[in-house]
């Protein structure tokens, strides 16, 4: 869990013009993606919490980390994913134990079956626009990024953007580090949506109060029309003074290339080694 | 890349009835799986030898983590895949930039193509059967599950089997760290095949010279009719005192579902953490 590989893309960063490009590769995780982060302390708290039961409505990504963490735990989940989610996705659910519950709609939809629910049932909520621990296991990643870069603060941090918990999370992390003296200056975020889905970016790029959009991308993960943590993700952004970037799915397929053919799987580890414990 | 989780998994230990049980999780390199211990070294041999192009036959693990170590070197790489080799595997080799033969055929005809290939072209060989330095990267995986555990030997290791290169190059980890006396006894190896397609465990259990199978499983990553590497393979399991165990379809999928319900992701990560560098 955490202390996922920094890598310095140099061969990438020559490719796109940059001077300095690092990549963190946060699908070293258990399961593979950034949602470990708030998962694992989802578990804990609910642990705490005495319940059995804990419940999440995902788009796939926070299902299986939940579902991994929960069987790790003993703990039984109800996982809610709009019946897009990839099947790969659904089988490591199933695998992990858990009870899906396809949703035939948007993640919309999706999001408030899991809510009527969990209040029906009194499960314990991993959804992490409602469950206020899970941010704090989230600002973890922009804690590690700082420390491998041994606090030496970037002008840029890019992250991909859904519901907005990550991206708000991320910045919760550097406002502690920068007010804890760790580093002497914020980094501005830049917000990366895609063109199909891309409600936070258009409230920044307009100046104007976000609105819905259809989900209508290949990148299901952050395809999320009606994002659930709309005001803290857009404080972040501005805040900042961030950058919103919308991609076209042609721009996401030729950048998986790109990334693919300069990287490979590896760069130069940034930082020092993870800590005991 | 290496030095993956050891988890104590105390939760499928009791489901299996056994004392003390640890899962080594080399899904957690880079390319996500153990190959990436062997490619690494053949991207550097490569190099060392001035060569450009790098190629390697496989049935998937071997192919994608040659080509992501690769492309990250700058090397080139062709790789041989049988044709029912995952599309999953082959989208990951294209964007890595490999050059892709797929071969409608088996394993065997597989590798025989790309010996010829290779020959008639000059490109560095990742055969981890003819390549005498990859089983010394892939003897680090017994070098560090002995490290995690403080050098108490366990009774058994048990590894999957395809064509014989991971178990040998594991026991000569063990072997190295017997004679250094870093560990005062050697661990028996359990070969683990599938009863579709297990012609070295075969060879174990009748004490027969081993013959060709058909490759009849879904584990497509070890179905491997003809192994390349079958005396190393078998002195391995042989001089540790081994035990060959076949399992069914039915039984590997059973195991998934069991080790996703009883242990998640996590277990109790064991050793010391990460040395520097």
């Amino acid at each position: 869990m955490g202390w996922s590989p920094l890598y310095k893309a140099d061969r990438l960063a020559r490719a796109l013009g940059l001077d300095t490009l690092y990549l963190k590769d946060d699908g070293q995780n258990p399961t593979s993606s950034l949602k470990d982060r708030a998962s694992a302390l989802a578990v804990v708290k609910a642990r705490e919490a005495g319940a059995d039961t804990i419940a999440c409505s995902s788009t796939g990504n926070a299902a299986s980390s939940l579902a991994g963490n929960a069987a790790a735990a003993g703990l039984s989940t109800y996982i809610f994913v709009p019946s897009r989610a990839p099947r790969g996705k659904v089988a490591q659910l199933r695998i992990f134990g858990a009870t899906v519950i396809s949703v035939e709609g948007s993640y919309e939809d999706t999001f408030e079956l899991s809510r009527a629910a969990i209040d029906r049932w009194g499960w314990y909520n991993r959804n992490a626009a409602i469950n206020p621990y899970l941010s704090e296991g989230k600002k973890t990643v922009t804690l590690e990024i700082l420390e491998q870069l041994g606090w030496q603060a970037p002008d840029y941090i890019a992250l991909s953007v859904g519901d907005g918990c990550t991206i708000a999370g991320a910045w919760k992390g550097l406002k502690d580090l920068y007010a804890a003296g760790f580093i002497d200056r914020l980094p501005r975020l830049i917000s990366v949506q895609a063109e199909g889905c891309c409600p936070l970016n258009r409230a920044v790029q307009t100046g104007r109060p976000w609105a819905p959009m259809e989900e209508n991308t290949l990148a299901d993960s952050i395809a999320v029309g009606v994002p659930r943590n709309p005001d803290k993700a857009l404080r972040a952004i501005r805040e900042s003074d961030g950058v919103a970037v919308n991609v076209s799915d042609g721009e996401i397929l030729e950048a998986m290339r790109l990334l693919g053919r300069t990287q490979g799987v590896f760069g130069e580890p940034a930082g020092r080694p993870a800590p005991p414990g």
